[in-house]
Formats: C-alpha cells, sequence, structure tokens
C-alpha cells in the first residue's frame, strides 16, 4: 500500500457516517428489484410474493468486543441478536443467516464451538436457520461477519425515511444500561490488570451485564404491531444511542422533532449504576448505544392503541424541520440534541 | 478468554473441511423455503416466482491478501469477484451486494476510495447493486466482508451434489496461472526486502499476474449455457484448486471420477512461468487455487453441443465410487486425487 503523492486524508476528518455518506455518494441501482439500497437498517429485495430484507455487520475482536470480559458463547449469540434486530427494525422477520468468521491461533476447536454454541441458541430462539458462510484464519484475532435475511410483504416494511409532521416517537424497554453494562466491565478489567489476584465483583450487577453481554431483540414488538394492527410510520433500531438514531430518522424523513427527558425510560439499575459510577444516565441513554431497543413514530390516531403496554414509551413527536430535533429537559430547558453515534473511527487519532 | 479444564484441540487437527464439518452438524434447518443452506457454493431460498441464492466471503489482510503487492483498486474488485463466483456456480445471476470493511488507522479516506472504486468497477461490469454494509476500525489491518446475493429459477440452480455416473467432467478456461502470478509477487517481494532500492521486474509476467491480481468470474459461461440450452448436472467454482473441488463433487453426489492429465487446461504462460519456477504447472492447476474457473458435469448426451466452445474442456467422467476420483497421467498411470484443498487454518501451526 503506498502513499502517493496526492493528498491522504485521515478518516477521522471524515467520521463514520461521514465515510459511509462519502463512499457511497456514486453509487448506483440498476436493478428494479432493489427497491432499497444503502441508508436503512437494511436493503430490501421484491421478489413479487414477498420482499426479502438483508443486512450485514461486521465484528471485529478489539473494537466490537473484548474477549477478556467477553464469553464466546455470548459473543456468539449477541452477534446474531444485532443483526437481527436490524431486520426488526424494517417490520421483517429474519429466516436466515450466513456467519462467516476468521481466526488467529489462539483459538482452538472448544473456542470455535463455545462461539458456534451461541450462535445455534439465537437461530433457535429467533428461529432462523443458519445457511451458510465461511472460516478462515486471521493473524491477530477473531473476526464475525453475519448477514440476516429477512421476509415481510412489501407494504409492511417500514423505512426511517417516512416520519411525518405530529407522528408520535416512541422507544422501547429501557435505554443506557448496557452502556452502564459495559462501563462495569471496563472497571473490573482495569481492577484485574491492577491486582492480578482480584476476582471481578459483578454480584448484583446482572441486569446491565446482560444488557451488555446477552442483548435480545424486540421480536415481541414486531408481533406485537401485528397483533394490534400497527404500522410505525418509521422505524430503526437503536445501537448507537437514542440520539444518533433521532438524528437519523429526523434526517431521512427531512423532519424535525421535540422529546421530554422525563419521557426516556431508564431502568432502576442503570440510575443506580450511573450514581455509583457518577455517569448521568440520561447521557448513557442519548449516547451509550447497544441497547438493541426500537425506535419508532406512529400515527398519532394510532396513540390510544398502544397505551396499554409498558414496554413501549412514546417520548416525543415529529415537528417542522425548522425546529430541529430537540430535547426539553426536566427544568424546561430545549437542548439541541447531538448525534454522538459510533465514534470509533474518530477514537483512533 | 480463559482455557478451561476441558481438553482444548488445536484447529490443526481438523484442517477447514473438518472445522466447517464439526461445527456445522448439528445445524436444523427449520424454514421450508430454505432450499439449500450449508454445503454448496450458496444458499438457496425459495421466494416463489424465483430463488434468492445467497453466499459470503470474509478476506483477511495477511491471510487472503498482501497489501505489499496488492494494488487497493484490484483488491476491492477482487473481493467482489470471488463471490460472483459462488453465485455464478449455482447458474445463477448475481444482483446485489453488501460489503463490510474494517480499517485501521494505517488507512486515509484516499485508501477507501481505492477499495470502493475496485468495488463499484466490478458491480458495473457484473450489473450488480451494491445494497449495504458497514464500516468500522479495526486495530490491526483491513478485513473485507461481502456477501452476494443472486437470482434464479428454481428448476435452473444447478447443485454439487447431482453429478451421475457417465456425466462430463468439464473445466472452463485455464487453471494454475493464478497462482504462478502470487509465487511471481511473493518472490519479487523477497527480492525487495533484500534490497529495497530494486523495482520489481514484473515485466512480460501480465498474464499471470492479472489473474492473481484481477480475476474475473465465468458469467459468460452461465450465458452459454442458457443460450445453448445445457444444464450442468453439476457445478463448482476453482477457488481452491481443481482436485479440492473434484473431490467435493464427488463426495457430494456420493460418485468417483476419472480425469486425464492431458486434457487439464493450462496456459503457455503458465506453462513458462512453471520451468522459470520450477513449479510443476500441472501441481499448480491441481493444488494452486484462485483460477475461479467453473468445473461442472453435463450429461453425455449434451457433450456434442459444447464441442465448438473452446474454452469449455472436458477433462474426464464421472464413474462408480468404488473406483474413486483418480488421475490418468500422460505416462498411463492412475493416481489417486487429493483434497489438498485450501490450507491455511494448518499452516498456523
Amino acid at each position: 500500500m503506498k502513499k502517493d503523492e496526492k493528498k491522504h486524508r485521515n478518516i477521522s476528518e471524515l467520521g463514520e457516517f461521514g465515510l459511509i455518506d462519502h463512499i457511497t455518494k456514486n453509487v448506483k441501482i440498476n436493478h428494479k428489484n432493489t427497491i432499497k439500497g444503502i441508508g436503512d437498517d437494511a436493503a430490501v429485495i421484491d421478489y413479487g410474493n414477498v420482499c426479502s430484507v438483508v443486512t450485514t455487520d461486521l465484528l471485529v475482536e478489539g473494537i466490537h468486543f473484548n474477549l477478556i470480559y467477553t464469553p464466546l458463547k455470548h459473543l456468539g449469540y449477541k452477534s446474531v441478536v444485532v443483526n437481527l434486530s436490524d431486520i426488526y427494525a424494517m417490520n421483517a422477520t429474519p429466516k436466515q443467516i450466513t456467519v462467516s468468521i476468521a481466526i488467529s491461533a489462539k483459538f482452538t476447536v472448544e473456542h470455535i464451538e463455545q462461539i458456534y454454541e451461541g450462535i445455534n441458541l439465537a437461530c433457535q430462539h429467533y428461529n432462523v436457520d443458519l445457511v451458510g458462510g465461511d472460516t478462515s484464519s486471521s493473524l491477530t484475532g477473531l473476526s464475525i461477519s453475519i448477514t440476516a435475511i429477512g421476509e415481510s410483504k412489501k407494504e409492511d416494511i417500514v423505512y426511517r425515511n417516512t416520519a411525518k409532521k405530529n407522528d408520535i416517537l416512541c422507544v422501547t424497554g429501557n435505554l443506557g444500561a448496557a452502556y452502564m453494562g459495559l462501563q462495569l466491565l471496563e472497571r473490573e478489567k482495569e481492577i484485574f490488570k491492577a491486582n492480578p489476584g482480584t476476582q471481578p465483583s459483578l454480584e448484583g450487577y446482572d441486569y446491565i451485564l446482560q444488557r451488555q453481554l446477552k442483548p435480545e431483540a424486540r421480536e415481541d414488538i414486531i408481533s406485537l404491531f401485528d397483533e394490534i394492527g400497527i404500522k410505525p410510520t418509521s422505524m430503526i433500531d437503536i445501537s448507537d444511542g437514542l440520539s444518533s438514531e433521532i438524528m437519523h430518522i429526523c434526517k431521512k424523513s427531512d423532519v424535525g422533532c421535540k422529546i421530554f427527558q422525563d419521557k426516556i425510560p431508564i431502568d432502576l439499575n442503570t440510575e443506580k449504576m450511573g450514581k455509583e459510577f457518577n455517569i448521568e444516565p440520561l447521557i448513557a441513554a442519548l449516547n451509550g448505544g447497544e441497547d438493541y431497543e426500537l425506535l419508532f413514530t406512529i400515527d398519532i390516531n394510532d396513540l390510544e392503541k398502544i397505551k396499554d403496554y409498558k414496554m413501549i414509551h412514546p417520548i416525543g413527536h415529529i415537528a417542522d424541520k425548522e425546529h430541529g430535533a430537540v430535547m426539553i429537559t426536566n427544568s424546561g430547558q430545549s437542548i439541541e440534541l447531538q448525534a454522538q453515534g459510533w465514534n470509533q473511527l474518530k477514537d483512533e487519532e
């Protein structure tokens, strides 16, 4: 790889989203059955009777997971779940996955078995077929690439770019817990490094650890939509933090929004951990990521239909673009949301 | 990642194919539209009017490519081509791809642009839509994961496991050139290491270099089958060397075969390079890999239809399983073929 005389820009100048925009700006779609390409949780291919919904993720050791505290079985499980979450975010049902793994010499057959135990468990739990993949060597560590394929009728698919003024913004479950789990694991790692004899003190933290190490995808919400006859007007899964996902919906839909701090669902365990760690739980919810909850908008007339479901939380509404994407704090201040997102590419500086 | 007290086996004990067999032996298929799972060039999903054919590959720096001598644009192009080759090997037409890339801090925006230039060029050349993907950091180098999605009518799809006795075994193009190209590049790398001032002497080797650095997939052959009304009885692409691919067809189809040394197509450039490097071109053809030609069987009654096409070479025929998979040498000896395959996992020892 030679550096030629042309100016070379550091990737951090663009950031992750900027880089993706930059490299995909010239991409052309030629097949008329490609009804959604880059720019949503998944691509959509129309096969006539049904649409196929396709998403892919590449997880790399040291970036997306740390094997010091991630059990391999959990890693296999989570690798599948994060992809299925993208399929559900299209209001589709995952049916198949492929798994490619690159492994270095430090891994044994039993390690690979543990990863596949987790993968198979997720396949069972979500009723998904493992249909293909690839296993190869790596010089330096573990990489896992998963592609998930789902199905939906064309008219049922929900995109990011179709939210409209006055729609109600909702999130499922609660936010920020996975981030708190990660902070706990990182703390214990540092303590262990300083005193290799110590045992990690993880008792009483089951919930936030489970949210970080073994998250679940919101299959139940997609089933519920079907059951109660709701089609969200837009949807995205929360992998990079609430702020970032709200910004995606607003940008793609060309709208603004107003959300309310006191409506953002945060679990008691997350609050408790926040106090202990001196991390504002709200920041964890807005920018932490890895919650794998769903963020969606519904027509205001559908609000009645969801009001009895405790796992769905209306947090605000869609507004004109001119209003921006703002959060009204508990003290009544209006704060512009920041797409903190996932800044690994910047962290490399 | 803890080593527990259970016995841990080195992956090299199983080898690549053994490892894949081992980890996939418990995989169950639950959806009736998954008509082919693991075990062919691609998985097949039935959508009623049409089937979707899906394949994926994960390419890792230092294992599948060496950036010392691989131009990034070529790497992008080749990464797409190796996946499309798997789609053609199912007698299907590729339509969409997704691309995930993990990059370390040594890469600039311009480097990524070069990779995507190659990816976009391949998409144009093969009329494929880039529909999704992922970009993330890596601590150690470049990984590229591509999933290709193709289409075919259910009745047109060709599998590995359907070769039958007396079918004619054919290969397209010529074999062993990509391996010779790799040897040349490796030699120049060593010379450069010893004398960093020297320029590589690659003149006159265009053909074998192109076969290694910028291979093409056999779209033309799939079109030809359609044109002349042939459906192969089995097919596979040659990524790991002729021997290995023949063994796959024989094992999956539960048959044996007899091929003839003097029928194996080897280009004059490959012969010439073989002499220079003291590498038997036949060994490069049998075990070299990365040719991305097609190996297929046809009913003996179809032999007439292909005889005028110079890019198709009948090399032998399918026999009863009891005869094994053998090659008759020019001196009349019968040699059992060995599935040398792709032994990176063993090389790690």
